[in-house]
């Protein structure tokens, strides 16, 4: 089952995604306003069981795809969290102790299908694939053993960036990505129910069709349930939260000369047991 | 006229604060239900009329401070924004051509009055007194010379930080930043009128009633309006918006040996025209 919210009439919903398109199910239950208070309820099995023999309330091309959990608390990034990435830097040290990590704003994030904005300022708009995990039970200090148990869904994310305003400072990467709807999160989220749907799936990223980026979850150098263990050491993880876990080598910065993302390029993302993410690229108007 | 947003007997409110204590006016404007909407209506003038007059609801000792903004969309701190403090890392390099930038979450911050929370990873909490503004009108690539009218109000922060946390990886200080209940924000919130109320007010963080920072703001590297200009270069501001303008030099990490916060230490962080945040410290329990 998968589970997407949409625009449809200037109206955002959720529901579910089947063959042909959308079955709303939010008018259905209107005390879970969005799928944050849906995982909040750990009532996924409950959208599963009132879709079940529902037919398309909204079919393909009647509605927009929206970032699946429109107002998380919280979005962190995991950062240079692939052996080669590490690498790229050049800077002659071995795999880092702890990971980096930044933050991320819902609006650096446009949907499914929606454009990847390119702003005036630079030109300089890179793809970075990605698979994000949608914490569902929440907590403190959670021990790496137990993290997966804390997962209620995944999804995918182009963790897009405008590649000179990450280095614009003396420290952090926080305008470089952060620019509004300069990447993608979705199509939807698919309930997490067994560790093998993370530990490690392919995940692959193409430009136009060429493959750019292609690795596997298994070879992070901080797997997903040390994420969960680190990041929840020092903030309380909520229901809704989303970490993006970390990209494989091979975003446009790194070919030389840079290959920059272009108005009507196409970046699908796409990642085993979860589906794939496309955009386009327009300029800012 | 100064706004609140309080707890008493479980209850959250948000009122003005008058001598004597706190005057509740939030049971009588249930279409704003925190001072983010009061911000969004550009509804301030009417809560100063609705005060006016008003004897004290909750008498001092009967509520605890909350910080003014439970929920704003984005609180965005400027780092490294006095001459001093970039002097002390002590790299050669002269003020960087941009303002480094990172993002905490609402739940790293306590109110006035209560403890900041010391962790058990690490003794090297540390104060970072600073003046925060509220974004009241929105925007996106907002010109640095209307900059300043889009300040609702002024608030206080101690930018509380765990200092090996900021280093802990090979980028950003995210985790050294975002740890839960480490830093403060309040007591409350000024409305911003004149330009004179930040231009070039005197800031000043004690330690036990010792002077440790003492500086003025209109000795910025990146002065506010520059601030607002830049950040919504990338990002589209909203009512509520926190911007944590950043700390003069003398924080515990700088000084030999370090001198950090300890369990008893009471912190005030006090700027003209705002008045004082006052917090203690206690061990996580």
């Amino acid at each position: 089952m998968r589970f997407a919210t949409v625009t449809a009439d200037e109206q955002q919903l959720y529901g579910a995604v089947i063959d042909g398109g959308f079955v709303a199910l939010s008018p259905d239950f209107p005390q879970w306003p969005t799928l944050r208070e849906v995982i909040a309820a750990d009532a996924l099995p409950t959208l599963t069981k009132a879709a079940t023999g529902r037919a398309v309330t909204h079919p393909e091309g009647s509605f927009s795809w929206d970032i699946p959990i429109p107002a998380p608390e919280k979005i962190i990034c995991v950062g240079v969290n692939f052996p080669d990435r590490n690498a790229e830097y050049k800077d002659g040290q071995d795999a880092p102790p702890n990971m980096s990590l930044f933050i991320r704003f819902p609006r650096s994030f446009t949907g499914h299908g929606a454009p990847l904005i390119r702003p005036p300022e630079t030109p300089q708009l890179d793809y970075e694939g990605e698979i994000a995990v949608i914490i569902g039970k929440g907590g403190r200090r959670i021990p790496q053993d137990q993290a997966l148990s804390h997962i209620a869904a995944l999804t995918l994310c182009n963790e897009g960036t405008l590649r000179d305003w990450v280095r614009h400072a003396k420290f952090n990467v926080t305008q470089g990505k952060n620019w509004d709807r300069s990447g993608a999160m979705g199509p939807w989220i698919v309930p997490f129910e067994r560790p093998d749907q993370i530990t490690d799936v392919q995940l692959t990223t193409r430009v136009n069709g060429e493959v750019r980026q292609d690795d596997r979850t298994g070879r992070m150098l901080f797997p997903v349930a040390r994420q969960i263990a680190y990041i929840s050491t020092f903030t309380t993880l909520v229901p809704g939260d989303i970490i993006v876990t970390g990209t494989p080598t091979g975003a446009g910065a790194r070919f030389d000369p840079p290959r920059y993302l272009v108005p009507g390029d196409v970046i699908e993302v796409e990642a085993q047991g979860i589906g794939t993410l496309r955009n386009t690229v327009e300029d800012e108007t």
